[in-house]
């Protein structure tokens, strides 16, 4: 029966592309990034950022993924011969460490098992024994295992070391969990724009507090490209060091009006709904999940059944239906699949794909009660909905 | 909790875009109609079109809505005095009677009760007795109740009649059921864009036998726009009498490619795999079919429960989960509700459809077992999918 299969994404990112963003851009096919007219989008852009990122402080746009951004939080926070702590519980906390060590830098690690969230309470304890760091690292949201950090604890730990920044990976953090930047004391918070903002992926961003701006004007690790104050200096201009993603900056201009027309608040929720919607319906179809405690809402892991390689289920979601989920990453890999649910997803998004899943794993020899995802996520719909 | 709400057509026109379609009118922007490029395309689309129609014959291209095609139908093909045979059983049949009207051309109508086909015993009977007809007009399906006729033994008939047209509104019918167009006799068989062929609106499209043209060469009734013969003339060569909608044309030029990847056979038989799993899911809901017997592929008639009027159900479906189905139309409105599946819809937009109508009844006081609905719909794709 080789019908019409609709392509869906469900990965945690790239996500699925609000159109009337994609739509934007092409009006805008001969813009040039040095006039006036892109200097007062790009202002624009980067106040409508603010928004989303619930701040005062500064906010850049970097053409370069999030790893980009990244990479620029080491080398323009900390000198040689200093150290950093990080909080690692899956493949994008090691990134931190890789990072660490291309640059020669000492990093201290806490380390916690996959599917659980970084030990706050022992990042604490390093920071207060094993010091000085000039730079503490984690993720708000760990989406090799879509786990949550306890961001909030550690961020009022840090703030008590005048000479060390914290810097938050919030790719997936941000636009599905309320993040109070200035008063948890987030001194670097990095996004990325094929996340929750519901765009192509292609820009990092970064929010910067005053504390890591006078950190900053210290650091002395080679870089170039990611120069952040030198950025900081042309952003408030409306201009960039380097040639600006100029389509992709009018597509988050747009975005991000439409997410400010919806409400920041209502984003979040929107994700949080759909997380536990998710988390509701795997359960009552038997599967377990990945993150026993602290789960993000924006993608929920999924244990596959004893004896089936999750890779099986994400092929048939994919070949049957055109839903495409995520495998797991790295030893996770055919262990777990997860499902995404940050920014431009709706619950009948989640009724199509849990009715997709209980045929996937009908087809592969699981006993299912057809519709009974589904039920679970129809439930939850109806414990908010008025 | 005002989250995302993502807009779903599940209108039987307009139906969902086909968005590769739509993005090939782009790099277009420039095209003049009046040049070799556009000829090109104009006549690789005519040829797609045959391709869809499943015929020999001319088709043609209008840029008009299917409405208009259906004028042109009369007046190319009848003269002043003639009469003519009307099958009609809803509002699109009632459309023939409308046109004739206009024209001041005698129409005798075989009518048949809402959510019943057409008696074609009854329209042979007529052929036979109280003729003679220039032309014969049915629908192959009645969109406003989603019934099928016979158009097959109705062309049989009319064959017998060398001086008497049959002309098919096959405007939800192409792409979602068999339409042997020679074999029957299907004079005219008329088409529009915005249905199965999975583009906006804006073009109708009509076939034409050699003795439709035979006839058309002696009509009378005034005509200017819409004049076939003359289309005919400029069409062969790539051109059009009058401007072309360009834009349409390239996007339907994608479109029918796509058609033509996937196979005609396979978009019909999605379309019967749909429509099959509505109504067992519309039943499994414990709610009437509108079509006692020979329901249309194209879109599933449902009544609203008793007491309940059905504009209450679309307003729910719309405003919690943005998914557009459309009202009964005429004396129907508030008595039934239509939900298509024509064009470019896969069995995931159903599982997403029910469990949102599961939820629009609960809320509307009907007692429903959550994920029922759901489950017939998977219970249909299980007893056809490999």
């Amino acid at each position: 029966m080789p019908g019409i299969i609709k392509e869906r994404l469900f990965t945690p990112g790239p996500t699925p592309l609000l159109m009337e963003a994609q739509a934007r851009t092409l009006t805008a096919a001969n813009v040039h990034h040095r006039t006036e007219a892109f200097r007062k989008i790009m202002t624009e852009t980067l106040e409508l950022l603010k928004y989303y990122y619930d701040t005062k402080n500064d906010v850049l746009i970097f053409a370069s993924s999030g790893t980009g951004a990244m990479e620029g939080s080491l080398t323009n926070l900390v000198s040689p011969g200093e150290r950093v702590l990080v909080g690692t519980a899956g493949k994008f906390g090691e990134r931190w460490l890789g990072l660490a060590q291309a640059y020669r830098i000492e990093a201290v690690k806490v380390e916690s098992p996959y599917g659980q969230p970084v030990n706050i309470k022992e990042m604490k304890e390093k920071l207060a024994s094993d010091g000085p760091f000039r730079a503490v690292y984690i993720q708000a949201t760990e989406t090799s295992t879509a786990v949550m950090n306890d961001v909030r604890t550690l961020g009022e730990a840090v703030k008590n070391y005048p000479e060390t920044a914290l810097v938050v990976d919030a790719i997936t953090g941000l636009g599905t969990s309320n993040l109070r930047i200035e008063e948890w004391g987030l001194d670097v918070v990095i996004g990325g724009s094929q996340k929750a903002v519901m765009i192509p992926p292609g820009l990092a961003f970064a929010s910067f507090s005053e504390k890591a701006w006078g950190l900053i004007a210290k650091a002395k690790l080679p870089h170039y490209y990611f120069d952040f104050a030198k950025e900081r200096k042309n952003q408030a201009k409306g201009e960039t060091a380097y040639t600006p993603a100029t389509t992709l900056i009018i597509s988050l201009n747009a975005a991000l009006e439409y997410i400010k027309k919806l409400g920041r608040e209502n984003l979040i929720a929107n994700a949080a709904l759909l997380a536990e919607a998710s988390r509701a319906a795997a359960q009552a179809l038997g599967l377990k999940l990945f993150a026993a405690s602290s789960p993000a809402n924006a993608a929920t892991a999924i244990c596959a059944p004893a004896g089936m390689d999750s890779g099986a289920i994400v092929k048939e979601l994919r070949t049957r239906f055109g839903a495409v989920v995520a495998n797991g990453q790295g030893s996770m890999k055919g262990q777990i699949f997860r499902l995404a649910h940050l920014g431009y997803y709706d619950i009948a998004d989640l009724f199509a794909v849990f009715a997709a899943l209980e045929i996937a794993l009908l087809k592969l020899g699981q006993k299912v009660e057809l519709g009974s995802g589904v039920r679970a996520v129809e439930e939850a719909y109806l414990r908010h909905a008025a």
